[in-house]
């Protein structure tokens, strides 16, 4: 089975502060998995420009076929992430007229429905249409702050919102159908077996017998064992469940 | 305000699959940082050997005073923290004669209520008490796992399970003894402004002018900016407020 890789980097001092535990990155993670790539790596920084910079640059060192980020897009003094990004790929920020517009209606909007006092695009509020010089807008159906697309040295970089309900509506609708097709599957199972330790021989000749990853995990003492099983289709994993109820564990499908 | 910084890397396919999310890396943070250090990144890589060593190795490049590390310290197939950490800093994995001790009358006991079959200390659970040389164990009082603490290049290396009940017990009893004080504060507070942008001019020279560090979040439109100032102590917030509110924002303290 070849892995095709990608990784994560989310950015917010909250998350670094423990005062918001980071459900982004496991929702990126696996809407990713589901759509066959591996996530070899996920990063945290703050809001910084620098760190952002850095995360970003090692990241791509790595070459993963895929980068997301996520978070440090608004009009805050702390929302740098455009910033740490173009720095990282050696690009200007460039202001983007469409996305300006699409700000400038987005506020208008929130006035209208007496949500806000001021829909005035100051400063702060049209920072937010600076994106990396060469990328793509990505639209926010749900937020004011666009996310943008731009590829590097191979690497496929999105960046997106942080809030939940943009950043996932985002992910949907502009990053997965640039991903293309499933590249493996995973499917979960529960082996019945007391004992964590006693499966492990049996995973490893498994691993290396049908070329699959395999992950476990203990589901309380003398119940289960959480088994997760990644290969290449449906078929293989028949096999390797076969195989391995063949060696006296028995399996149920799903957790 | 002299940031005393700390760095946390998870271990876990399960965590890049997204069929967990990670809120161990979230409580480890928010203990660190009520202990006054200041996390500048989260890290989070597979069950992998290579992979674990080379993010523990880029952690400690970067120079925190304290680096935590959890997940990966059970007996299965695909539990290869210890040795990941230990060729990171070029030490072996060296038996704890102890720890095997430990491990032997905790198998024991699970036998005696009736929740395993075998309490025998086969390979897979003698794995366990093998720590990277020259560390110190670290108890665990909630599970089979010791974890373990090494101080490498000046900088603190603590070891963890990944099960939270255990990790938050030996974070508790094993690791924040030896962290010594509080280094500086942290306090939330809802501001009443209903646009943020407005916020970040006022903010900037705030903490230019007061040398702290503060966080912003929106707390849905039209209503209040969450914001969270960290500084050395609480005489200083005390001012940050009373300067904050002099430019005419009113503040709400805790979310």
């Amino acid at each position: 089975m070849v892995l095709v890789l990608a990784e994560i980097i989310t950015v917010g001092d909250e998350l670094l502060t423990g005062n918001t535990v980071d459900s982004n990155s496991a929702y990126i993670a696996q809407r990713l998995t589901e759509k066959g790539f591996w996530v070899r790596r996920i990063t945290t920084v703050g809001d910084d420009v620098k760190e952002i910079e850095n995360a970003v640059r090692e990241a791509i060192s790595r070459k993963p076929e895929v980068l997301i980020i996520s978070g440090g897009l608004g009009p805050t003094h702390d929302d740098v992430t455009m910033l740490g990004v173009a720095n990282a790929i050696g690009r200007k920020l460039k202001l983007c007229e469409d996305c300006l517009e699409r700000i400038k209606e987005f506020y208008e909007e929130l006035h209208r429905k007496g949500l806000i006092d001021d829909p005035t695009l100051n400063e702060a509020r049209k920072k937010m249409a600076y994106l990396p010089e060469g990328s793509e807008p990505l639209n926010n159906t749900e937020g004011a702050a666009p996310g943008a697309y731009v590829e590097y040295e191979g690497v496929k970089i999105f960046i997106l919102p942080g809030m939940p309900r943009e950043m996932k509506a985002m992910l949907e609708s502009e990053v997965l159908p640039r991903l293309g097709e499933r590249k493996f599957v995973q499917k979960k199972f529960l082996a019945e077996i007391t004992d964590e330790s006693k499966l492990a021989p049996i995973l490893e000749d498994t691993i290396e017998r049908f070329k699959v990853k395999i992950h476990s995990s203990p589901k309380g003492f003398g119940k289960y064992i959480g088994i997760i099983i990644f290969a290449e289709d449906d078929e293989v994993i028949g096999k390797v469940i076969r195989y391995i109820e063949g060696k006296g564990i028995k399996f149920r499908e799903g957790w």
